[in-house]
């Protein structure tokens, strides 16, 4: 039998999917499972997006232009101009089938095998994933839950980088930690991205879920260092559209845009549907978005306080995205949200969480961690969240001992 | 400025993208141009895969499974079972984005940096790109216009295998070629491929466009060699839904589909629409193929007698797809191409073609060679040939006289 590849062997497994087999068990036991583990918003698509693939007068479903459609380009360049972005629709901007392939079409146009990228950690498992297939190397830099999970400082970096270091992944507002970087935090990064001469990517797919009136700052708002930056973007979560695979790679490196263009041309165009959808949506009336921030804010107050108010448990108060991440008075999170599922009842009802094990990857880090993405209604989030502090109270590899009143 | 990666520099350019400024700018100086240089059908999607999105009711664009939905992967099981292909829908078959995604995975997924793969040439200019972001040398086998592009002997193969072949990739019926291999030519690889423990990796997308009763083989068919195939597949062509990007990917190998299934799960999900589209279009009735299929046929006759009619033209008659490649008395099929959309006007019209050099990786090959695509109606066709025909007669770098009547 012919032996798969190393890149093959070597691809990580996510210790979510690890858990989804105890999930579907838990199911079939009959109890109530809170997915409280997933980025799939339950939020409605915008009308003015489904409708428009509903009527689109299409008979054969054409290839797209390999950097999507024209006037999809056009308009979305006109979105980012509204974030004070400016992108040439010809040739900066890149439409990707979702935010997965602009990250390994620009992991494989900027680094080479064997390149090492910096990334603050914890940060989205599938990084790796996309860092195997382009053969890159990931160099995580800590960030803590103590102050937020605040971009590392620019001497962590620097700690960091060897002779084969070509560039820095940020995701922000990030995903997992909520975090939102400030302007002198990016700013901070410049004189180090141009000292050694790195790319910087930045996965901005969160960028309407800012709360707190906190502004959100893109590394294309950064000045001089227009060549190395290059912006990841998605539709995903900001139409609540993951399954229309939509997204954007989009720099002022010429260069880079390219040779970008030529992996995008090898796999022809993305989706068609996904397209149509995507340009109707940018006329999403503002309501649409003041109503969906609305809602992800009362349920982030909600979870916080909550998760907070639990004894031994600390979850800083996330700026952004919908996700937060709580250290919890456990031994082993991976080990904690299995017993969740295969051994926790509580009123038929249990959670499913992510163990933050897999955000990271120094040995040992978010041992105690979980992720816990708001994407569930209040009511089913006030039920979860009180599955979880019951759990807390008799799991058996409690590491802190609860105060007797 | 940061360098851009090698993977990105030896990203090759297709040579019919650069002939699209100068199609361009003969539409723009108001000729029309007949388009033969592509693979986009002109057929109509059926009404039943159309219909299938216009009602779908969805109100949040979800992410669908990783390896597809799972009713639309039973479906699918189902189409294979009438081509007598055996597949589990639950661990042999991933949906992909489109054929793309499924050959840039199980390239990924079976091959190492710098493994050798072998093709016959000329073959779909894509595999280029998609073995350059694996990272995989492709090493032609030639195939001749002279016995209608053959498989190539057993031994032509072996010739081309060092201690670096890994696999042996095969499109059929072929693109550019039209070639359909017949069962003893495929049978007559088997040996080759359990002496050298090889992945065979087969390209079917044109299964549905195979001609003259004459019958389709798949190695999916050939016993013994079970965990050495991958069938790389896509709806693009036989629904003439290019659009969708909807592919799949299968093999009875379960260790490479656990890593193929990480691949796509890094990815996330391939395209809601798309699969809801697919999914119904399985339904398509068999009259629709029927009338296709009697379209083309008549479209293939037509073309390839006008073209052998021609003088000093050689077009052997293909048996699948909807693709021909004709020897014409020209020096260069790039610079011929080139004049044809910048220099040539007949009647205030030119056609495109592809220059078959952009088909073989062996240098100067296809040098005197096209690949057209009768996708167009037959009426158009007409016009074209007739464009071509008067086009050689004046071509300033005709190689053959014509014989004066």
């Amino acid at each position: 039998m012919p032996e798969i590849s190393n890149k093959g062997k070597s691809m990580p497994a996510s210790p979510i999917r690890k858990l989804v087999p105890y999930a579907e068990k838990a199911k079939k036991e009959g109890r109530t499972v809170y997915h409280l583990n997933i980025g799939q918003p339950d939020i409605e698509t915008p009308e003015i997006m489904l409708s428009a693939i509903k009527n689109a007068d299409i008979k054969t479903i054409e290839y797209s232009h390999s950097a999507g459609n024209e006037s999809y380009r056009k308009k979305l360049a006109g979105y980012y101009r509204s974030y004070d972005i400016a992108v040439n629709p010809e040739n900066e901007l890149i439409i990707t089938t979702g935010g997965s392939e602009a990250l390994l079409i620009a992991m494989m146009s900027c680094f080479n095998p064997g390149d090492e990228v910096i990334i603050p950690e914890p940060f989205y498992a599938n990084y790796n994933g996309f860092a195997n297939a382009a053969e890159v190397i990931v160099k995580p830099v800590r960030s803590f839950i103590e102050n937020g999970f605040a971009l590392p400082s620019v001497k962590d970096f620097e700690n960091q980088i060897t002779r084969k270091t070509r560039g820095i992944i940020l995701c922000n507002p990030g995903n997992p930690t909520g975090s939102l970087y400030s302007r002198s935090e990016l700013e901070s990064l410049k004189g180090l991205v141009l000292q050694y001469d790195l790319f910087l990517l930045s996965d901005e797919v969160y960028r309407e879920f800012c709360y707190d009136d906190k502004p959100y700052v893109s590394v294309m708002h950064l000045k001089g260092i227009e060549n190395n930056v290059v912006l990841l973007d998605s539709i995903s979560k900001r139409y609540s559209a993951c399954g229309a695979r939509i997204g954007a790679l989009i720099s002022k490196n010429k260069e880079l845009m390219n040779v970008a263009l030529k992996f995008a041309q090898a796999r022809l165009s993305p989706p068609t549907y996904g397209q149509i959808g995507a340009e109707a949506a940018i006329g999403t009336p503002a309501a649409y978005f003041k109503k969906v921030k609305k809602e992800y804010t009362e349920r982030r107050d909600f979870v916080v306080q909550a998760l907070n108010e639990m004894e031994g448990v600390l979850c800083p108060k996330p700026s952004g995205a919908f996700y937060c991440i709580a250290r919890l008075p456990i031994d082993n999170s991976d080990t904690f949200c299995q017993w969740l599922l295969e051994k926790f009842n509580h009123n038929n009802q249990t959670v499913m969480l992510a163990p933050a094990t897999g955000f990271y990857s120094s040995p040992g880090a978010g041992i105690d961690e979980v992720r816990i993405a708001y994407v569930l209604k209040k009511e089913d989030l006030k039920k979860a969240m009180e599955c979880l502090d019951a759990a807390l109270k008799v799991y058996p590899g409690r590491t802190v001992s609860l105060v007797q009143v």
